[in-house]
């Protein structure tokens, strides 16, 4: 079987607006005297909660919680979780109830994410603060009260196979827009983090026989340590879907770990500048921790000549960070 | 000529990522227990600046000071007016510089459209606390001195018919997009406030020959004004496309303004809620003064049984304004 079909038989719950948008960065352009075009790919614009890349991972996850005939989600993470929120968002367009797992006390100002999970009315149970190996136990106690009153709770991990699919899904959403619109995009560029984003688009680029070159701008870990979150979530794709990779990670994609500085939310100077300058050129506004080291490491490459063709940056969202990062 | 020849013959600056999504309100439909299809039309996913209805605008307005041989937007606002930051990452995108005009003085605290500003690097002129009526007279002086200087300034008005153009289009985009999609939705739902969206809606509705029965939800002012608001712009955008409306205001659309309250950024009961209800039950966040009120209106009336087929209701955005709301 195809790898589309493959993955049209998965367990999906559409949320996202997709295909997300295309803009051409012809500032960019001209700013680089690029010899090829550049593309943003506007996963910003997914359209569900605050938006964001991790609206097309919650397709997968909600659609297992479904397929399991679960009622509710849990999910855990700090008071600010980012993932929390936008989890609680899906769930609510998917039908389905959510309760977050905070380890922290609950905070008396509601700002930010907690401000959008109180007027998500989200249920929280706030285990005071923690390491999150610890939260991630308690987890388990708390899947089990839930039981006990009778909900019947799916429990959402921060990273691994599943949280990847929408990234291989964005590979075949791409090939057919690229398509499409009549355009010839060769490079794929996103950040590489806990290897969501980077897991799902190496696996989807592999199994659709490389349609793109992906290269992978590491934001936080060195190539060992990358490469290795890497190959487990492919691993775990890979009993998902019952398709092997079937190549090395080095040979199937660019891992680019010279732009992460002191690693994750620690900003280089370059990518400092990166948030003024990228939306001086294009109006379009990016956060510190992902975007901004991505587009230092995508600029500077188009600028040596190592881009041999029309490429696309990812954009992963995150505009409501961006009033918590000054 | 035809209307959609006309309007693709004016000048603009495709900056903003059309045609939005339509996102199908299954939920709403559920909760509602609606006859018809019910949609949200993305207009909060835009995707310049922090998103929104505005950038449909300032397509025709970049798009005539470009014509003019303009090189810098002029633009007044409060300090932390969306209108003036949405001015100025349209005008970076477009390639143009901005000016804003503060009327009240420089804060010390840099948060919300401040910060954006600052990280776009806007030159900005604070001349103190005054009212509207003194800082527009104050533009035309500012306006002389960046000639003085060499610059090539075009003035922004907050509202007129060059600003309603965006929504007269949006009705032709609809129009293609639905078909497109297959669907045969019948009924716009949009808030009425300062007219830009309301007055480009009708007078588009109306020259394509009513595809569509627009309503109108004032979140403002009363009949008289709303109308007379609307009247002014589609006088102005008869006189750019030379078009004429030819039809009665109160004929050629549905204007309700027994959900507005007390007016302006003023909630309802009903709409402090909404803000809540509504994400909970979609998963999409809207903000409290267009938003809230429209989808009381919109909501109420469905339940009423007043709207006799699908329809569907336009997200104005604003959800960087939403942490400033509580």
């Amino acid at each position: 079987m195809r790898f589309e079909e493959v993955m049209a038989g998965l367990p999906r719950e559409k949320v996202a607006c997709l295909p997300t948008p295309l803009t051409r960065l012809t500032n960019e352009e001209n700013y680089l005297h690029a010899a090829h075009g550049m593309y943003l790919k506007r996963d910003d614009l997914t359209g569900i909660g605050a938006g964001g890349n991790k609206v097309r991972c919650m397709e997968y996850i909600l659609g297992a919680a479904k397929a399991e005939g679960c009622d509710t989600i849990l999910v855990s993470g700090g008071a600010q979780s980012n993932f929390c929120s936008l989890a609680a968002a899906c769930a609510a367009h998917a039908g389905l109830k959510c309760v977050i797992l905070h380890n922290s006390d609950e905070p008396a100002e509601r700002q930010g994410n907690v401000l959008l999970n109180d007027i998500m009315g989200v249920e929280r149970i706030w285990m005071g603060a923690c390491d999150s190996s610890i939260r991630e136990q308690h987890a388990f106690e708390v899947l089990e009260q839930l039981k006990q009153r009778g909900d019947k709770p799916y429990l959402i991990r921060g990273f691994g196979g599943i949280n990847a699919l929408g990234y291989a899904n964005a590979i075949i959403e791409m090939k057919e827009q690229f398509t499409a619109m009549g355009l010839d995009i060769r490079h794929v560029f996103a950040p590489g983090g806990n290897a969501g984003i980077a897991s799902g688009l190496i696996y989807g680029n592999a199994l659709l026989d490389f349609p793109f070159r992906v290269h992978i701008i590491s934001v936080e870990d060195d190539e060992t340590v990358l490469c290795e979150h890497i190959h487990s979530a492919i691993a775990e794709m890979e009993e998902i879907t019952g398709m092997p990779f079937a190549h090395e990670i080095m040979d199937a994609a660019d891992i680019v770990v010279r732009y992460r500085g002191e690693g994750w939310g620690i900003n280089t100077p370059e990518s400092a500048q990166m948030v003024f300058d990228f939306t001086r050129r294009e109006g379009i506004h990016i956060e510190n921790i992902y975007n901004a080291k991505l587009l230092v490491g995508y600029e500077d490459m188009i600028r040596r000549g190592e881009v041999d063709g029309d490429s696309v940056v990812i954009h992963t969202g995150g505009f409501g960070s961006l009033f918590a990062q000054f």
